[in-house]
């Protein structure tokens, strides 16, 4: 991940900004190179990065994270505050004085800054132009690193093990929950940092996202397993759709609908391609065979974030670059009865693209015998 | 969880509010009595409760988890929208209008809305009063309901039904991994639905937070296993410490501190005491012994957060009521050393309190005879 604070420099620069100022998990961790480990958990904690054009930078921790962070950071002033008695977006506003960017402008995480630190920060300085920083965040992480990739495509792999072991040993009479068992257990034992999954199976294969249930497998119920797990803190995102026992006609025909939908969007998956275009060829091909799409998305961007741009849909005119890492996701619920539903990862590349899921394949209809 | 509403509704009144707004997965999860999936893990698809003093309500989501609500949600009136083409800030301020509640003042989760919708619900309604609902929300969730006490009860002993079989299974050569897989195993088995884990080892063991490496596990090593377990979106905290092999003199003499210490403030734990004479008792005993405690809380509230009301800290003057579960965590770190922390929870009863983690004990440090 060398280069981060390189490539927020130079976009920090091309938008005019003083200073750049992060507070989500993601965008605090792409900067610093690690995640501090109560920062996506406990929102009283906030964990803040300052960057400025000039190639100073801080970060504002709480105390008990501050002994971790002088090891790990990246950004090697560390600032820290005590929870109970400091409030840190006063440390952040100091820190802008001291580094003499309050004349901004500032680039902001105005989507996540939560409206009373807007309106303290807006105290200490009335009138600096304080300017939404999400496109610019999101430009910047958008190409992998050779670094960031290698997280991508062990992740990606590990947790399509994870699938190739689920379903191996799925049997009626399991739970969904002791399937997500044994996926959680192959993904810790490969090397997988953390993960959390949906496990959805008969009706509820039918929702967008089931969290596993104490529900029972039986023969004959349509089985969707997604799995999202995280290395180095990057994301992974891969789903398998099965039927325990036979699949119907009815099962075979979506799943072939899909399948071509997916084929047709792939084959113009390479540089330069307009990800609205990949979402219209889906989705009409969808549509041309009776099946509208259940989510407005092909796929999205995979990296610090599950989802991140670019999300494939109808309104991004975003243009493909080598680099990019993202999931396909061809998506039809039928609620009440059953879905369907396969997700990979896919790295764009000078060529065309490289799959890195490639561990398990569902280009039918997983069947699995009675066992 | 009967009576969150309710809970809610008092409490509104009391402030004299129009209505109240949650946005925050936890205070949404409150009213709704479940949490909407992709609600913790992506931030862009808002999630939001509207609650009136006269008895309205209403839920807002993405459309892709509006099927999922309309079955599980406790509030039936599900309003949802479309992520790339629709503002949920938007339809907030239509139902604002709708129930006739836009002349406030409205409640509203001030720490969590993001700046960017916050000046969004201001063009709207530019002097509507919003009124930071955090002290309401922490207040109604304090006093947790028979159905709450049972979720917590449950994911408490799971997790410390984990720590006995980590401490059976520990030893040298695995590593902090590795045991960790063997902890997240036995809660998934014992039915809890997630879990994430900090396990440190020698000088490891000295850091506040340390997620699990591939760092082996040596004799001599002092090992902290902390596990934070939920189910049914309660969250559970405990905290076990051990040597593989023997202790030393000084690692007994910092044990046998902390336990005292914390005698000392379980003897004051039951309704009527305030929590920062819990602090006080505690850190006095720890000073005395030389010993200043590395965070500067003693025990923290726990329920559909894993940190919340009451912090038991020096400057809160809450005063503890049956009902409210909290942990106790004596904590001392010597960063690049070790570190000593044992956690549990605790149920205030109207005679005292019960302890919710009694599978393992930890009275003095946990000794691994080599195997």
């Amino acid at each position: 991940m060398a280069g981060a604070l390189d490539r927020l420099n130079l976009e920090m620069r091309r938008e005019g900004l003083a200073a750049l100022v992060a507070l989500s998990p993601e965008n605090v961790a792409y900067a610093i190179g690690y995640m501090v480990p109560s920062h996506p958990h406990n929102r009283a904690r906030r964990t803040i990065t300052v960057l400025t054009a000039d190639g100073r930078s801080a970060l504002i921790v709480v105390s008990v994270e501050a002994e971790l962070a002088r090891q790990q950071s990246r950004v090697k002033d560390v600032r820290s505050y005590n929870q109970f008695t400091e409030k840190p977006i006063d440390v952040l506003a100091d820190v802008l004085r001291e580094f003499k960017v309050a004349a901004g402008p500032i680039g902001m995480e105005m989507d996540f800054l939560p409206a009373l630190d807007y309106l303290r920060l807006r105290e200490h300085f009335p009138t600096l132009e304080l300017r939404p920083s999400r496109e610019l965040y999101l430009r910047a992480r958008l190409v992998k690193s050779s670094d960031e990739i290698a997280s991508l495509r062990r992740i990606a792999e590990i947790s399509d093990r994870a699938e190739a072991v689920a379903w191996r040993e799925v049997r009626a009479g399991m739970t969904e929950k002791q399937l997500a068992a044994i996926i959680t257990n192959t993904v810790l034992e490969e090397g997988g940092d953390g993960l959390r999954l949906l496990v959805g199976a008969g009706e509820r294969s039918g929702i967008v996202n089931p969290k596993p249930t104490d529900r029972g497998l039986g023969m004959d119920d349509v089985i969707r397993v997604e799995v999202l797990a995280n290395l180095n803190n990057y994301q992974s995102n891969v789903t398998r759709t099965g039927v325990l026992g036979q699949s119907t006609t009815e099962q075979r025909r979506i799943w072939a609908v899909l399948m071509e939908a997916r084929s047709l969007a792939l084959e113009r998956l390479r540089p330069g391609a307009v990800v609205r275009d990949l979402w219209t060829i889906y989705a009409a091909h969808m549509r041309k065979h009776g099946l509208e799409p259940s989510i407005s998305f092909l796929g999205h961007g995979i990296g610090l974030s599950g989802h991140e741009e670019p999300y494939i849909t109808s309104d991004k005119d975003l243009v493909l670059e080598p680099g990019i890492v993202l999931t396909y996701e061809p998506f039809y619920m039928m609620p009440g009865r059953m879905g369907f539903h396969i997700e990979d990862m896919f790295l764009v590349t000078e060529q065309g693209y490289e799959n890195l899921t490639t561990v398990t394949t569902n280009e039918t209809l997983i069947e699995v015998a009675a066992r």
